[in-house]
């Protein structure tokens, strides 16, 4: 992505090209648009991708697969693997949460170029846990080695998790109306994305050196928290009207899609606060406002629109949640989004 | 793996260590014992994965994880694109239908270093068109950029499957008993396994060159068949006891873990012909008998167990399906496989 001066932006300097993965889901539309399955029901924001229940038309399975994109590369440098694992569950999870989906099982795919039984184990077991955590079955996987694809000490880990969802409780984005307000739960670092900005930002020689009271190591590979129980609590006493996961997009991506056309989601980011990661790749890459909310959560790591007369009690459920924004209406041409940032 | 001898064998020199694969899997277990999920049903080979169907305990969802190994790397060098895709869902349809499962839906994932929109749309346009041949849903996947991970040109390609299958119909490995016949289906080719051996023997510049009427490339990439059919068509005519999708481990590691430990296969190698692809990496390569039929499928890509008076109209059924061996009785011990070779 470039900005409007022509001058490749901090992202695409880390070889992350969005103009091109925006150009590969308006292809992969094409290809999938050919040819729907008849138990395929519509998909909120893609989140997840729903199919009714067999047998049962009152019930869908949400599916949705996800990697833990190149923070994978930190993990494999300083050899710490158990936390990847449940980066992906825990990213998985909240995919098919925005949904409201449970999950019933999740599956593995671990590849390398040369297997070492101890760290698969060690990828795997940071899954079950996760897993375990949602009572969830582990329930398969693949481990694959594959010579000549993954460099020495490289391996790549992606998932698929398979939920349910009660199809009439399947959040209704045009519930949402100007006026509801929006709850944002904290993010703990950049979760899995932006790895290849923070890569391309903090030097490998510095890892291992302290920041903000740890080490960037630490801040950097900051599990990916589940919201699960988060949500489930504000649900016991608001009524959430449409949510999101912040990932790769941010912000400024995530959260209309599951907003009608006619809504628009205006943050305040004077109410919560940055990641000091976070904020250290924005000083570092000279991030503007537009990128810094397209790249990284900023500290918002899932949303929930809310009526406004509830938006305190929900925020109160949960510690660490807060009323971020509101919704206001929209007119066409208008962006979806908008962020007012803090004054410095 | 090395032979008694203390020799490398070849697989093992084209750089896949099959005894760290088993001492993965061994720790696998040990990961997966410590909690099982309630709605986990017992897996029969580890070909599909089972968990009970919510709300109906008569069905069962059936889920498998795979990869296309190494076949990338060549797929991705002559730039064809489509054929993997193919492979993926063939490879994950035949591994359910081990467990009698049918596909409801499947999801990919695609890694790349850098992304070119429409080789991921080539990617996913075969992915999409093998499940519509299964009225399977493509009900979603992931895109993932990660510089730094996949060298320029490369990518990976893995996927889940989620099917169902009346529990009642999971075929029941005890029911199967000495004098029982085994059918084979055909394969085309290494489908997908044995890759990285391949490129090992035969070298990157022989791959336009002619080879058996078509070129080493063609045979190479011939694409993973879908057994899916053929197995309907049998059990239209025949009680099929049980069955195996040989893939990596060949004969040898793959019929076993749908027999009970009461029996033995024996397959007569001259009862179907080895492609030529195959028989080139045997010659080329010095294979010996047991890495023959451990590392290739060796021209048998699926079996299925049948009782003796059924076995040649079970066979009859499908183009190109042969009886190719019998069920005996073991005695501990004993090899679960044995394969008498053909005389040369």
């Amino acid at each position: 992505m470039s900005d409007q001066s022509g001058i490749p932006d901090a992202y695409t300097r880390a070889g992350v090209d969005i103009a091109a993965g925006n150009e590969a889901v308006y292809r992969y539309k094409s290809v999938l648009g050919a040819w729907r399955h008849p138990d395929q029901l519509d998909a909120i924001g893609g989140f997840g991708g729903l199919f009714r229940m067999p047998g049962d038309a009152k019930r869908a399975l949400v599916a949705s697969a996800d990697g833990v994109g190149t923070k994978i590369l930190i993990a494999a440098e300083l050899q710490r693997y158990d936390g990847v694992g449940r980066d992906l569950v825990n990213h998985c999870v909240n995919d098919i949460l925005v949904v409201n989906a449970s999950p019933l099982f999740f599956l593995d795919y671990f590849a390398v170029g040369k297997l070492d039984p101890a760290v698969a184990a060690a990828v795997v077991q940071g899954c079950a846990n996760a897993c375990r955590a949602h009572n969830c079955a582990l329930l398969g996987g693949e481990t694959a080695e594959m010579p000549g694809l993954y460099a020495p000490g490289h391996f790549d880990l992606a998932g698929t998790i398979v939920g349910t969802v009660d199809v009439d409780a399947v959040p209704q984005p045009e519930s949402v109306e100007a006026g509801d307000a929006i709850v944002g739960l904290p993010s703990v670092g950049l979760h899995t994305n932006g790895y290849s900005l923070a890569r391309a930002l903090i030097a490998r020689d510095e890892w291992t050196k302290p920041f903000d009271g740890t080490t960037f190591a630490d801040a950097l590979l900051a599990e990916h928290p589940s919201y699960y129980d988060a949500v489930r609590a504000i649900q016991k006493v608001a009524t959430v009207k449409t949510m999101a996961h912040i990932t790769g997009g941010g912000l400024l991506e995530n959260v209309p899609r599951t907003l009608p056309s006619n809504a628009r989601a205006v943050f305040e980011q004077s109410r919560w606060s940055v990641p000091p990661i976070m904020a250290e790749l924005v000083k570092r890459g000279n991030l503007q406002h537009e990128e810094r909310y397209r790249t990284l959560n900023m500290g918002i790591g899932y949303t929930l629109v809310v009526p406004l007369t509830q938006a305190q009690t929900a925020a109160e459920a949960v510690p660490g949640a807060r009323v971020v924004g509101w919704i206001e209406a929209r007119t066409a041409g208008e962006p979806q989004v908008v962020v007012h940032p803090a004054r410095a």
